[in-house]
């Protein structure tokens, strides 16, 4: 079968590779659409990071990997001693891998598993490929109303679902979100589904901005041009935006952050940071802020997701900006967004 | 009548002043006991930072102010208009200054009033006088089985009760403090008052580590010769505590803070920084982890204090290390900290 596997810097090789078999407790599925993430990037440009150098604590597996943790297909197969699953079911894969002992395991809290890791970038085969087996436990149902491309984007919106879950969020907070990437936008659907106030985005990118716009954001603030803190006081009669969502993860942002929420305010990180940065901790001393960082998503923020674009409380299909064939996901998807992120939400594979 | 007065760096002045006029809405105090703050140190040091260059916003003052912002006394006189207090009475001052219009003010959360200050650091007085005359609001009378030395403790213990109350303690939360100085102290009290699970406390100084042994702490860590972020978990069963406490405000402790602490553990911070510093947020990312500013008490901390001591479930006696007359204040009380912060938790002026 075909499949994307991932060498190294710059080495994703669309090859032929065995075909894997579906055992006891696992469901073997057929990709249908496989969003490209900007993990999948810095991994092509800077990797391994995720991507295993020596074997994965879970999976045992090591280089090349199979690539590609966001996407929807069909089953295939249903392992022995797997129930509510049938051949032929339209399906959305929870990629998150976990070792099930760990202290956060325990606490059911598998996004930050001591050994964790992603199907499509640690192992257990990846989207980016003609078959894929997992955990049964990684396969979630799909609604009849969700259709196949549209499934792909479940996984990036669980990471904004989550990120809000983890917030005070309430009906009349006001928001800013620093970045208008696809976590961005993500949280920004999350926050219009489930009701709050104003929502400020800042981002530099003048396409970005209109699609932040389209998906529901208030104000686009131009963070070379405004001042953030101030337009976050200016926009709320003074006091500071209730929370600020971190999806940009750089030095400035973090400061702009500290300063943007009012009296008790929390920042919610949602980036990934290259490196430390300086941080003024009496920033958030002198208003009693809140820092609150996450990781991901559970199983709950995928059932939730699902249950609000099945529902028609979130209509996520515009984030779709290019659909590309498996043959060509280096050239049409890879180098593309590294040479045009700013024109795209999510470039799916169409497997 | 006498007042010690802060003129600038280096230079508080012992001298004679007129004396304070109680007016409508007021309390004029005779103060009984005054403890010499970390902060009374910077300003000597290095102030003017809280003392008033220019009139403060809420009471205009500018320097020379009376020092001495942790106080207990007798009440002298009662303003026209004001309730519930009688001449000779004993009571704590709440030395919070507040504009009162404010959104943080609106809030009841005075501790950040935007134009806050403090009664003995900012005007309206202070605790190193005769007498000194505060809004009535700002004084509470205390139980007849305080003593008026040990009710001069108050104030640092709320510093230490509202921490604690910030942050999310239960019965059987594991507990880092970093730092055992005087508000290292007062969180192990507040903690023991409350109830919790081990205290490991990391302190360099030798005395204060005692000191922290005889106040609660289970365990006391050297950051020379621990390693702190592994003692955290060794001494947990391998999951990390609940909260740290960080009451020293030095970069390698935020560091350390961020990794001790389990998965959604809690990071309070209780310093006040001096400068920025290198953080790297991914290490709160991959736990799930918070971190939680707080800044000073409010009214209902001190309530808490008072309390807690007079139940008998708080004794904070011993952190009294010594008793100096106002004269001294600077040779035995400023100058005494500055040498041998180490041999003392609180330095009390007699008045």
């Amino acid at each position: 079968m075909r499949a994307a596997r991932y060498y190294g810097i710059e080495d994703i090789r669309v090859e032929e590779i065995e075909e894997p078999v579906c055992k006891e407790g696992q469901i073997k599925i057929r990709p249908a659409f496989v969003g490209i993430c900007g993990t999948d990037l810095h991994e092509y440009l800077g990797g391994p990071t995720f991507a295993p150098k020596v074997p994965h604590p879970v999976t045992g597996e090591t280089i090349p990997v199979t690539f590609g943790h966001e996407f929807s297909g069909t089953v295939l197969e249903v392992g022995k001693g797997v129930n509510g699953f049938r051949k032929g079911q339209h399906v959305s894969i929870q990629p998150t891998i976990y070792c099930g002992s760990c202290g956060a395991c325990a606490l059911d809290l598998k996004n930050v598993c001591y050994k964790g890791g992603f199907v499509g970038l640690s192992g257990f085969g990846g989207g980016l490929s003609d078959a894929c087996v997992v955990p049964a436990d990684y396969v979630l149902p799909l609604p009849q109303n969700i259709p196949l491309d549209v499934a792909a984007l479940i996984e990036p919106l669980a990471v904004g679902w989550h990120a809000v879950t983890q917030s005070p969020l309430k009906k009349d907070s006001n928001i800013l979100i620093l970045g208008g990437g696809p976590i961005g936008i993500a949280v920004i659907q999350a926050l219009r589904a489930r009701g709050c106030g104003q929502i400020l985005v800042s981002e530099l990118s003048a396409s970005r901005q209109k699609f932040a716009k389209q998906f529901g954001a208030d104000v686009i603030l131009d963070p070379r041009k405004d001042d953030i803190v101030q337009k976050a006081h200016d926009l709320t009669d003074g006091l500071g935006v209730d929370i600020v969502f971190d999806c940009a993860g750089v030095a400035v942002g973090l400061e702009a952050a500290c300063k943007a929420i009012k009296i008790r305010g929390t920042v919610v990180n949602v980036a990934i940071w290259e490196k430390a940065v300086p941080f003024q901790p009496n920033d958030l001393v002198f208003r009693e802020g809140k820092y609150v960082a996450c990781l991901g998503y559970v199983k709950q923020d995928f059932r939730d997701v699902i249950d609000a674009i099945a529902t028609g409380n979130m209509s996520p299909g515009d984030m779709i900006t290019s659909k590309i064939s498996l043959e060509n996901v280096v050239d049409d998807g890879i180098k593309e967004l590294l040479k045009n992120k700013e024109r795209h939400v999510k470039v799916l594979v169409e497997i």
